[in-house]
């Protein structure tokens, strides 16, 4: 496929010209003259004007069309629903963040449809796939989450299949940490690597794997679930109403862990998470000291994703693992040191924040959205 | 390549005539003919007589010549050095297992040299390469062994290279457990699955991690080290002399750790692990209850691999993990249902017995030598 190869060199190069174009693809000058007018007459590329070189004669430059596509990103998380709306170039038209309500599958089936409505309303032509992104592992078989207790309900069977038929295109369920990595390899720090992980530590617990540069998602969707990584201590949440009862690492660990430690050291009043580390900056001994009790958590858990991954790069997002990294990432690259006989990988803070999600789900969606207007306006246009 | 392709069919299909290579691979009849004669001028592939079709006409069938290449796998593990010779059609031609002997890196080096130099004399030509496991990991940078401190001095800049020079053909290091996960894959249970682990108990810990049909190595080259994974529990050989500083799951769940565990259980006179696992057995109360704590353990090192990596398949091999699986495997099975919130995957013991590791060599030796002597004969061939 001529167009194909001549649509991908243009995507990458930019505003390009043909005789750029001839020497990208090693195709003949008047193959990348058909394949163009076949692309600009199929709406996925346009000239763009001119430049003149040293020969004098001014050569004709083409883009894609970035209106030719457009691509929604949502980001369900316990607390917000984020959501963002791109062109083709990938730049971002529209992004909304809106509170995340409690309510059941109803609710939420038609919160996140008027979430798509109004985006898809701001976009210029049809959107063309949807990417959610949610805690837990989607079932494809049965087009249902496991593992999100925080979605209540979405365990039936045959309720994403609810969800895709309120939308107005495609779409495209991940685990939303999975989605972080996507987004840290699209626009953070995983550009180019091969090996990374990107751990994220909040309100919940998990991890994406990135292994030679494409997601690893195990072989039942599960890979990277580390919240369920077992801990050598008495879970301090067992009895708590309410909790997983494997929690491990997630109950050690994530929020409600620092808030139960701190609770335990002696901390009084109305606990959070935020709290603990604000004091902690303050010198405060029991924040500090919980602190600690949450280093030695996390050096434990990243000590095994060292051991097992070997990884060249771990990414730290999440509530804690991002916010709380000026306090907690000093002691936990140090026990880390005791415990990974060939030294710790470069360990670093997400510079995404909490658009980590989002951005993946852009970045994955967009992959699949060029592929899509492509087969569809080439198909289109042949058959024609 | 039209030679490569009809070459990899060749190959693949087994004695196969003209046309059924024109129609595995999409070549024209005469371009088929045409490849033949380069690949028998240059002795990669031979006529091995005819079949008779329903056509009447009888078709000349082509197979590789198996002596084109020889290829020769090593395992050095603690207790024995294990060698094979095979041709290119993957046929074992000889078979030698050889205590292995404590001394320096020269006695090792010579006595490596003089079992390949045992085998090359047996094959019908010049030996291709040679695919070396180990315990550790082969730092190629500096051509040593870091992480193996059952092969003292490896571990200085260039030993590697000494070895290598005593060879007659390109040697390459890979970690034994890595090569036993290819074994796996080549030979044993793993045979086309898309994500497993092969797990090693015994006198070491060690895992070797399939992704997506490749051998997975993490950045450098350490994956699959859990020998190192955090256990939360005090580290029962800490004290002892000789012992790595933080063999965290391998000091407790290797063949040593079980032996303490049995001691400090009350098991008196000469303990071993065999001992342990017969005794257990038998009922031996104290026995049992030792292989409940190595249930444990394992348990835990698996409800990690399982929250990390998701695979299909877990492999078990090893002195403990192959050949104690009749008293253990229930017991972790049962563990590792309560602590994987999707429920265990599949876990199996290993039909490859001791042979895994060189059974890996040759499978990953092959692959090299049928790429390196179709290049070395074409290219010499064209050259001439």
């Amino acid at each position: 496929m001529n167009e194909r190869a001549v649509y991908d060199r243009i995507r990458v190069l930019g505003p390009v010209s043909r005789p750029q174009l001839a020497a990208a693809t090693g195709l003949s000058k008047p193959t990348i003259s058909l394949a163009l007018a076949d692309l600009e007459r199929a709406g996925l590329v346009l000239s763009v004007g001119h430049r003149t070189g040293n020969a004098g004669r001014a050569a004709a430059l083409y883009e894609i069309r970035p209106e030719a596509g457009w691509v929604i990103g949502l980001d369900v998380g316990r607390e917000w629903i984020r959501a963002a709306l791109v062109d083709l170039s990938g730049e971002i038209a529209v992004r909304e963040d809106v509170p995340a309500r409690a309510g059941g599958v109803t609710a939420l089936i038609d919160r996140l449809g008027r979430i798509v409505d109004d985006l898809a309303a701001a976009a210029g032509g049809e959107i063309t796939n949807i990417v959610l992104g949610t805690p837990g592992v989607h079932d494809a078989d049965h087009r249902r989450l496991l593992l999100a207790p925080n979605l209540p309900g979405w365990d039936r069977p045959g309720v994403v299949g609810r969800l895709a038929e309120r939308l107005p295109a495609p779409i495209a369920i991940e685990n939303d940490i999975a989605l972080a990595a996507l987004g840290e390899q699209g626009y953070g720090l995983g550009a180019g690597l091969r090996h990374f992980v990107y751990v994220s530590i909040g309100t919940g617990i998990g991890m994406g794997i990135i292994v030679d540069g494409e997601l690893y998602r195990g072989a039942r969707g599960a890979a990277g679930e580390i919240a369920f990584l077992p801990m050598g201590e008495t879970d301090p949440l067992a009895h708590a109403p309410g909790t997983r009862r494997h929690g491990m690492l997630e109950s050690v660990a994530s929020a409600p862990g620092v808030v139960a430690t701190a609770q335990r050291l002696g901390m009084s009043g109305r606990i959070t998470a935020k709290r603990v580390f604000d004091e902690a900056r303050d010198g405060d001994e029991v924040a500090v000291n919980a602190v600690v009790h949450e280093a030695d958590h996390v050096a434990h858990a990243l000590a095994g994703v060292v051991a097992l991954l070997d990884p060249e790069l771990i990414v730290l997002g999440g509530g804690i693992g991002g916010h709380g990294a000026d306090v907690l990432l000093g002691a936990v690259r140090e026990r880390l040191e005791a415990m990974t006989p060939l030294g710790p990988p470069r360990i670093e803070v997400s510079p995404l924040g909490d658009d980590a999600v989002v951005l993946g789900a852009l970045a994955t969606g967009l992959a699949t959205a060029r592929a899509l207007v492509f087969d569809r306006a080439i198909a289109g246009d042949r058959s024609a």
